[in-house]
């Protein structure tokens, strides 16, 4: 083989190599806003969640005045873990380490340290809780370990135009799914952006997507030359339609009984799925009906966790119509479907005979992730 | 103690670094012919199985010619795995990646990949499966994962002489065990090629070959300057013979009721074992009325797969005296009382102030094993 | 905050980090003497009991002239295991190695390499079992893996004084628990050596001891400058009285029926707890009418084996107030309520932004230890 001639892909060690994802961990998952949830997970002042990213613990609590604070698990005097639990509260206000009784505010900043002596001159503005970033928007708590890093509106960038006619903020959560997967955290994405697979992989979604059957994700990518003149689906085209004739929605009939989000336009309606994609921690579906979010943790360099979000409005909470196993099925299994092929993925790429694999142009969406995890690690070619 | 007085074995850490486990699947597990199975283990055109030898997996199957081909478990394109099963069968003659549905003829070329535009410039010559060379030798299965090496006939060597009067190519195996041996592969063998082990850890194995008492593998080991002129055992010397008088082949009470392979010599009959050995893929034993393998392969610096093979002739299969517990309790006991000590052995190796062994003369074997272990992997002094 | 303001605990990566653990068992845990247990618990000779210390195991067994001895396990020959027990007996004053009969005296003498021949000229002064220094001080059992350390009594120095008054050698072992701790043996030891946890750790422990309730150890310790003219609790000055008012002992109710230990002064009788602290291996606290000890042995990076006995004067064993729970009770729990503390600490001081935690004057024995730590590395600061 010329290995000049083809397009490839990062070597397989990137998929496998610990030093590699301690790497990864550093350029990457502690530099980039991380969504982590929802800010109505947290009802009242004082409660807590804890979440992992990579090697790192994170809390995130509300303080009185109901904002959201993060902070690493780990108390600045010997570095007790704070906190064992993956949820709770906070008593009175008070984040006390069980060690040593050292007390911070639910904004981390060192309260008390008790029994300190003259001499040892404790400044307590000198103790504050490691802090990690956060921020909220339009709903979603997005948190970053590194403190000097850009805005989160920065990072958000174009995507988040595309979610406008969503009232992302009144969204509330009705399931949830964690999965955790086999797989280096980058082929989770890779399989995500690109449709080569979807014909052999997805059967039930290539019926209702019909474009997907051809293994694209859109017709214009599909007939690039021709997408305006294309006698094949020209309302399709014009108004991006996505789904078959008669469905409106990702269901296992591709219809709904719940009512459709009021300001969506022609267009949006039309499609029947809108994503927005914020590599590398989640994509966002937006259906006519409901939103389903997927969030993306590394756990080691191979395995990740999955965490499977669907919402809709908050006045369709109680809606009669409003059925969970309906809602959300068809997205659950097509989450399956996807894991399977990912984790036959990294057992391959264990080889080595393996140095690289090859891309296609239909593949374009997996170099240009390629090339920015490459950029991202300061790599040549990136 | 004087240590250039005494011949040293390998180092403590060859039986358990990690990095020297590495080194020696590239310079030897990836480079010597290794046994896997026997020919008659595929039935139909399109059976698979998959074998693992150190970190890699090799699919082996059967084209449509009745030829076996063997690869590597990975799809050319992004690496996916092909196989996830350790036996199956490829449909329509065909090996179709579960990812991606590139697919490759049963003897590994790329025949389809689908949905590649013009620009994608795809040529399917390009992209075979990564070859592992395949012999066989008289019914039994050999790999090799370096395409640069000799032939398997050249490896195998003056051993197979041994063999000339059993019908290889006849026999059909009975019964099957696998052992999962918590110790390093050349510790493994190091045990295989001493007797010295004998009086104190094979009881019954000394009773039926008396030599064996005396930790010594041969009546000319034993008294190398008066083998000839012996009139311990003149009988003995002449003809090889190796069991208590009475005993015909290895079972408990030393006889059989199966009949005699049919082209074998009066030495071979008298001795009623012959051995061959094959480092570091198998040993074979050959008795007058069946042939049993060991067959090795490492699966980590400590750990190590044992599979023991009975064989009979074909025409012996349906024969009314054929038990299995009968023929393979003797051979099955001595295993498991090798493999307990070989166990103990690898824990003591992991003791730190334990640099070096000592080898005696009747260890010999030992040093020779050594000694080529050494010179696989660019050693000095091997 | 001014990184030189603040004293500065070791830094994170000494709690987990694997290469800086086998730097520490190299320096300190193979170098230090280290209390295995009690001369009674080998009752006749041949008797055997194997200890694990970090990577190592040792043997120690009692000898016909009633002396113990220690050696690793592990055969001279080609490296066997000696004993897969824990415990046992070598038959006929005999150590055989299982693998090829070579024996040895219970003294690790090689008395017998069977049917070597001439050529081996095995010399068996050349090949005694790897010997462990041992030696028994008032009838606890240290071993030193190390043969060029200095004497065991130099390494108890002035703590041994603490315990002139206690019948040491006449102690017998009445319970014993094993803990497994999920933190560095480090950690271990730096709660034990202050008190500051205490407040919020171990409310009954500060019931008993009132000083405890300041986070001090001891009286002098809390009012330095001030510690001879108190008028806090005068008493309690000149007789070194911790326990309060009506308590004698670590009970559950601060009271016991056992006798005392007769020769006690009545120093020790006032006070009512005397620690005695071998670092790295065991602290002793002597009761009026106990003793009880806990002994460490590393495991791992981030795995620690505690054992916890208590003893009472063989007079006592069958004493019909001798209830072993009234006894036990009280320690036992202040060994849990630690454990707990100490993994939290362990798992907080896995966050990668915590360089290092700061140290109050109240933490001066933990900052000592930490400079005995450095020290033994041969590192700058120590």
């Amino acid at each position: 083989m010329n290995d000049g001639k083809y397009r490839k892909t990062l070597p397989a060690g990137a998929y496998y190599d610990p030093l590699n994802h301690r790497r990864e961990l550093q350029s990457i998952w502690y530099r980039q806003w991380l969504c982590i949830g929802r800010a109505d997970d947290w009802m009242d002042p004082g409660e807590f969640r804890r979440v992992r990213v990579g090697a790192e613990q994170v809390i995130i609590t509300l303080a009185e005045d109901r904002s959201l604070h993060a902070f690493h698990n780990t108390c600045r005097h010997r570095g007790s873990q704070l906190c064992a639990a993956d949820s709770g509260t906070f008593s009175n206000g008070r984040i006390v380490c069980p060690y040593h009784a050292w007390s911070y505010s639910l904004k981390g900043e060192l309260r008390h340290a008790p029994r300190t002596t003259p001499s040892d001159s404790i400044e307590l503005q000198d103790f504050p809780l490691y802090p990690v970033a956060l921020e909220v928007w339009r709903g979603f708590v997005f948190i970053n370990l590194d403190p000097a890093n850009r805005t989160l509106e920065q990072a958000l960038g174009a995507e988040a135009d595309n979610l406008a006619a969503w009232p992302l903020e009144d969204l509330r959560r009705v399931h949830q799914e964690k999965h955790c997967l086999a797989a280096n955290w980058k082929i989770f994405w890779e399989n995500y952006l690109e449709c080569y697979h979807c014909p052999g992989v997805h059967p039930d979604l290539c019926q209702l997507v019909p474009i997907y059957r051809e293994g694209w994700f859109d017709y214009r990518d599909a007939r690039p030359e021709t997408a305006r003149e294309s006698p094949l689906n020209p309302v399709a085209d014009q108004l991006h339609t996505m789904l078959r004739p008669g469905a409106v929605t990702w269901s296992d009939d591709g219809t709904t009984e719940l009512p459709w989000f009021r300001d969506l336009g022609e267009r949006e309606r039309a499609a029947g799925m809108t994503f927005s994609t914020f590599v590398p921690t989640m994509f966002l579906v937006a259906h006519v009906d409901y939103v389903r979010t997927v969030r993306v943790l590394p756990v080691g360099p191979q395995e990740t966790e999955l965490n499977v979000d669907w919402y809709v409005h908050r006045d369709v909470v109680g809606h009669p119509k409003l059925e969970v196993e309906r809602l959300t099925n068809f997205g659950s299994r097509v989450v399956r479907e996807d894991a399977r092929v990912c984790e036959l993925n990294q057992q391959g790429i264990l080889c080595g005979w393996h140095e690289h694999g090859v891309l296609l142009e239909r593949e374009n969406h997996v170099f240009e992730f390629q090339q920015w995890v490459r950029r991202c690690l300061g790599e040549p070619g990136g």
